[in-house]
C-alpha cells in the first residue's frame, strides 16, 4: 500500500472493461417535480437496480476475475452483513466456483436467503460473540479459499469506482460537470473508488462520504486526520453501514482525493427511502438511501461548501431491505411528512 | 379510422424520433433468482421509471408534439384516472401550455397532487353521478381547448407503441427474441401499440394484454369477436385500469395483431408488486403489475399458448401508488407468500 499512488485510475477503467456486458450500466435518475421542490438538480444513479440488488457485484466480480484462474477454482471465502455477501455469490456463481460467506445471524433475512440461492455455502455468525475474521483465516487456511474483503483490498475498491466513472460519463452525455456526488460510506471503498473515478474523470466535482450519525467514523478520522473508531453502543437502522472504522487502504485515498464527509440521522435514511419510492419508483435499503438523504438535506451546502443552487448526485448503494422495514419507514415517514 | 390500416409502424418510427432525449429510454431488467425460480427467462421493462412514473407520458407528448402550435398554445384537456393526467401534465408543462385534468375524486392522492404540481389545472368529478365527458366536451368548447385522450387516438397510440419499439431494440441488443410480451392493457392503447411495433420488429413475438379480472372487457372482446363492456358491480384495486370497455380504435387493432389476452386477481397483482420489489428493486402500482403477475403465473402457457421454458417481457406500466396501499400489497403478499 502507498499513500502517494494508492489505487490508479487506470484499474478504474481495466475494471470497467472486465465488468463490460456483465455487470449493469444503472441510468442516471431524475425527477423534475422533486428537482423543482429542491431548487437544484438532483440525479440519482441507482445502484439498487444492480445485479444482486447493489453495487457490491462490481467489486466482487472484479476481484475474482483477477485471481489466477488455479487460485479462483479452489473457491473462495467472504464476511459480509449481506450486500458484498451477495455480489460474491453471484461472482462466483458465474465463474462456476465454491464461495463461503461468514454472516451475522441477524443480518436481513432477505439478504442470507439471497445468498444461499446463489449457491454459496453461508454461516452465520453471533456478531457479539465470535471473531467473523478468525472464522474467515481459518476457512481461508484450510480449504484453500481465497479471501474477497468487503472494501479494503485494492480490486474490490477499483470494481466500485466504475460507479464513479458512469457517473462521469453519464453526466458528460447530459452536458452536465455535478458539483457534488454523494455517496454511502461504510468501510469506504465505494467513496474512495468513485473518488478516485472523479478525481481524473470529473476534477471538479467534490466527494462526499455519507454515514449514519452513530457511525460516523469516517466524519471523525478525516476532522482528526487519523482513523478513529465509532463510539461505543450506537445503533443503526443502516445495516450495511456499520463498519467501525475506515479501511487501511480506503482511509488514505479519502483523504489523498480530498473526500469530505457527513452524517444521517435513521430518520433521514427512512425519508430518503420514501422520496425514492414516490419520486423514483425506487426500492432503497436504509444504508442505500443515506447519500440521498444528505443530498435532500436543506443545509447540505453548509457541510460541503457546495452551491445551492447546483447539480448534485446521489448514489443510492442498495436496496435489499425486508419488506416489513420497508413498509414501517414508508409509513412513518409519511407521519413525519 | 380504418382496421385495414388502423396504425402505421412508420408512426411508430416516428414517435420515437419525437421523444429521443424527451423520454427516459427505460432499461429491460430482469433477476437471476427469479429466472431460476421460474425456469423461464423473464425480462422487464420498467416504465415505472418513466418520467412521470408511467408510459402515459409517451402519448401525451408525441401527441402535443403533433399539434399545430397556434392550437397547442390554445392549451390541452384530458380525464384520466391519474397516469395519463401527469403525463398530458408534463407534456403540457414543457410545451409551456395550459393543461386543465378531469380526475376522478377518489383516485389516488399521488397522483392528483402530482398532476397539480406539473402545473395542470385539476378539476374532480364524481365517478358515479357525474359525466366526464361531458365535462371535457363543454371544456374544450368554451376554452379552445384540445382533447388528448387516453388512448383511442393514433398520436396516443403510436406514442405508448414506442415501449415495444425499445422492447425489441433491447432484446435484440442482447440476442434474444421474446416469446411473449405481457402488457397492462386497460382501454388498450399501450397493448394496441406494443402489438402493432413488434408486428414489423419482432414478429415471432405474441403479444398478451392483460387485465384485472374484474375489467375483463378485452378478453371477453377478443373471445366474442366484438366490443363488450365489463360486468356491473366490479371492483379492483388496479385503478389504472378500470376502462369499460376496448376502445373503438384499440380494440381492432388487437384483432389485426393476434393479441391475446387473459387476466389476473388483485391478489395476484399484489404478489406481483412485491416479487417487483425484491427481485428488481422496482416500485409497480397495483395496475402497472398485473402483466408482470401474468407472466410469473405458472400456467401462464396454457392461455398463451407458449414453450414454458422460453423468454418472455413483462412491461411495468406504472408505479404510481400511495405509501398506505403499497405497504399493504408488500405486507399482504408476504402473509399469503
Amino acid at each position: 500500500m502507498s499513500i502517494e499512488k494508492p489505487l490508479s485510475f487506470d484499474a478504474i477503467i481495466a475494471a470497467a472493461e472486465t465488468l463490460k456486458g456483465i455487470a449493469r450500466e444503472t441510468p442516471l435518475l431524475e425527477s423534475a417535480l422533486l428537482n423543482e421542490q429542491l431548487g437544484r438538480r438532483l440525479l440519482v444513479k441507482p445502484e439498487c437496480l444492480q445485479l444482486t440488488g447493489s453495487f457490491k457485484f462490481r467489486g466482487a466480480y472484479n476481484t475474482l476475475a483477477g485471481l489466477p484462474a488455479a487460485q479462483r477454482a479452489q473457491g473462495v471465502v467472504a464476511f459480509s452483513s449481506g450486500n458484498h455477501a451477495q455480489g460474491v455469490a453471484l461472482a462466483a456463481r458465474m465463474f462456476d466456483v465454491p464461495a463461503v460467506i461468514i454472516m451475522p445471524a441477524d443480518a436481513p433475512r432477505l439478504k442470507i436467503d439471497n445468498t444461499r440461492s446463489y449457491g454459496a455455502d453461508v454461516i452465520l455468525y453471533d456478531r457479539n460473540t465470535e471473531d467473523r475474521e478468525a472464522i474467515c483465516r481459518d476457512l481461508s487456511e484450510s480449504q484453500g479459499l481465497t479471501l474477497v474483503k468487503p472494501y479494503d483490498q485494492v480490486s474490490v475498491i477499483a470494481g466500485q469506482g466504475t460507479v464513479g466513472l458512469e457517473i462521469s460519463q453519464q453526466c458528460h452525455a447530459i452536458g452536465v460537470t455535478p458539483n457534488a456526488v454523494f455517496v454511502p460510506c461504510g468501510g469506504g471503498g465505494l467513496t474512495s473508488g468513485v473518488a478516485t473515478a472523479l478525481s481524473t474523470a470529473s476534477p471538479e466535482t467534490q466527494v462526499v462520504g455519507v454515514e449514519p450519525s452513530d457511525f460516523d467514523d469516517t466524519v471523525r478520522s478525516l476532522d482528526a486526520g487519523e482513523r478513529l473508531g465509532v463510539a461505543a453502543g450506537g445503533a443503526s437502522a443502516c445495516d450495511a453501514l456499520l463498519s467501525p472504522m475506515p479501511g487501511e487502504i480506503t482511509f488514505p485515498i479519502l483523504q489523498a482525493r480530498d473526500v469530505r464527509a457527513t452524517s444521517v440521522t435513521d430518520d433521514q435514511a427512512f425519508q430518503a427511502m420514501q422520496v425514492a419510492y414516490e419520486s423514483l419508483k425506487l426500492v432503497a435499503e436504509p444504508g442505500g438511501a443515506v447519500a440521498l438523504a444528505a443530498a435532500l438535506a436543506p443545509t447540505f451546502a453548509d457541510y460541503a461548501g457546495i452551491d445551492p443552487t447546483s447539480t448534485v448526485v446521489a448514489v443510492i448503494s442498495g436496496g435489499n431491505v425486508d419488506a416489513d422495514m420497508f413498509a414501517r419507514a414508508l409509513l412513518r415517514a409519511k407521519q413525519d411528512g
